[in-house]
């Protein structure tokens, strides 16, 4: 019921078309971030009419709260959220390995306290499946142990390693054919442990691959040196799904090495923070000098938010804490990130990737140290 | 450039048109509450696509933030908020006498402090309107002061006399003539007061008149009293604006002794603290028997909120604290209280507005118990 397929290459990105049972997503494509099964301040029919096909919800929360055994019956998450398009759920494991001191951690699974209300549970590579059928996504995600990027080598070899034995044991516990199960590549900034991974993935057989613990603070070239590894360790035909990253500029340089999928909090967070994604870089609407700017926040942009408000507007709306204000950014930012995606998808297709790739970092850098010094000052 | 034009009547009910430089308003009319220039939670296209014409503001606020010379810079409430059909602004009054520690009153006005900031402001009734000229609303109020509902007849009396005192200042400040000015009727709840003031005030000439003082925490009797000793003592030709009241069943009650114009807060601020409307009385989502209810909030509501999501999900959002609750909830809401004077202004052309009126009324009472005490359990 899913598949995959590379439409056309630029360099080493890759236009293709992801088939699921809920809709044709378009490659490389942005997944918005809907954790709880709602896109923060956004609406179903906001996503669909901006051109979002996916969004990714998480199943650590929805575990929690509403309950997975609710959702299931409710229809699943398509049934429960009234999203009529494909949804991804990672598997939690990110979530309880962020939750640092309530958690412990056996070759079994994790124990660990809900951040909600301080209950005990347990979540195992076949709990994590199970969840995740009840939940009953496109496409779900294995189990995995991420490592924090301050972890030694022998802590991060140690995680990928039993990475891959859970990633055994979630495809052993997988009942359900008409979703598709990715494996998470892990091991940390280190070439040698990353193709370790992917190969160990390889040989267990996922119909895609994620890249996961690459959202914890490396830097910049780490990222950059870890996906071109694995460029050439993951299989040319699988799709390939970046998680938790980033800004549009990190969205480029993976693109550049052949990653298909990406979801982000950066747009609907910075977004609530009163941050814009433009053409230009990033703007600080609380900044003064937007006090009576009546432009859109981003001229060349085509968004509801943009056509129809200035920045002296949203500017105003942020300062008063009004909660229109997170609407109509929230909704910029990620059309802006679509759109992004969707440049990317007609430059591949066109043969001139890396000609758009170029153009567009330089055009993103224009406001980049304004923001930085706006971000400091607010 | 505006007029007002009543097309049908049933009983002492009106249905009729008021016109404005910003599109036709059919009266009774529900005004959406846009203090700070926007409904909180919805867009000005929400708000289009459900059928509001005519937004509340409020001077107090906008000359606080973002300040009225500003607005006037950015083209005035409409330019600066986007919203392209009328405006109504409120003079400041209420929001002054609401702010009881931090106000000075003498008869030439009121020095106040900023509840935003502490800075030192002072309104006076020549100040108000040239506020609300800047703002450029299509119909103005003038200054007033309002006595809370536990003030003695002496004070009630002589805030009433000071009202029309300022009424009169407002219409010598007067600079634009593309906006209506409205009087304000005071007095509390005692009949003899308000005829006085509704008399005072058409001896000056306005060319609508609103009801001000009433959503202040009066017993329903009272509300009706003043109602009745109002539809008598005010022209019947003109616009006639309830302020800030009330509920669906104030809303039937004072239709039915002729009020042309309502705005209140109940709608947006219910939905985001989870109370719904509907066409059974109010539901308390938090409440657990709607957490695995797959039914609309209103069955037979035809908003987006009540086409495509359950009770469960709208549940489960706010319970999460989820933004995209408020959106979804106060969309229904307001929608459910333009629907509701869609209904009653085509019961009055249909001359059966009493029987509308008997009707909604019970059914509104079906779920009054139930809500009640679901109100004191969340």
């Amino acid at each position: 019921m899913l598949s995959f397929s590379i439409a056309a290459t630029s360099g080493r990105a890759r236009a293709g078309e992801l088939v699921t049972p809920h809709g044709i997503v378009e490659t490389p494509a942005f997944m918005p971030v809907g954790t709880a099964g709602a896109v923060k301040a956004l609406t179903a029919r906001d996503l669909r009419d901006i051109g979002a096909r996916i969004l990714l919800a998480n199943a650590y929360h929805l575990m929690l709260r509403p309950g997975a055994e609710l959702i299931a019956e409710l229809g699943g998450l398509h049934g429960f959220t009234g999203w009529r398009g494909a949804f991804i759920t990672d598997s939690g494991g990110y979530q309880v390995f962020s939750l640092q001191s309530l958690r412990q951690l056996t070759e079994e699974g994790v124990r660990f306290r809900s951040h909600i209300d301080g209950s005990l549970h347990v979540l195992t590579p076949e709990k994590a499946i199970a969840i995740q059928e009840s939940l009953g996504a496109d496409i779900i995600m294995a189990f995995d142990e991420c490592s924090p990027h301050s972890a030694s080598l022998d802590a991060v070899t140690a995680a990928m390693e039993r990475t891959t034995r859970w990633a055994e044991r979630c495809l052993r516990a997988r009942r359900r054919s008409d979703q598709w199960l990715f494996g998470i590549v892990q091991g940390g900034v280190d070439a040698e442990l990353r193709e370790r991974s992917a190969l160990a993935l390889q040989r267990l057989g996922f119909p895609g691959y994620a890249i996961g613990g690459l959202s914890v603070g490396e830097p910049k070239a780490d990222l950059v040196r870890v996906l071109e590894v694995l460029d050439s360790s993951l299989p040319e035909e699988k799709p390939r799904y970046l998680m938790g990253v980033g800004t549009p500029e990190d969205i480029l340089e993976a693109v550049a090495r052949g990653v298909d999928l990406f979801d982000c909090v950066l747009p609907t967070r910075n977004a609530r923070n009163g941050q814009l994604f433009t053409r230009e870089g990033r703007l600080s609407i609380r900044n003064a000098r937007f006090r009576s700017d009546d432009r859109p926040p981003d001229p060349s942009c085509g968004c509801y938010t943009c056509r129809s408000f200035s920045r002296a507007y949203l500017r105003h709306l942020h300062v008063a804490g009004e909660m229109t204000a997170a609407i109509l950014m929230t909704l910029h930012n990620v059309a802006f990130y679509l759109d992004t995606l969707r440049q990317i998808r007609q430059s591949i297709r066109a043969g001139r990737f890396e000609e758009f790739r170029e153009t567009t970092l330089r055009s993103l850098a224009v406001r980049s140290l304004e923001a930085r010094s706006s971000v400091v000052r607010t």
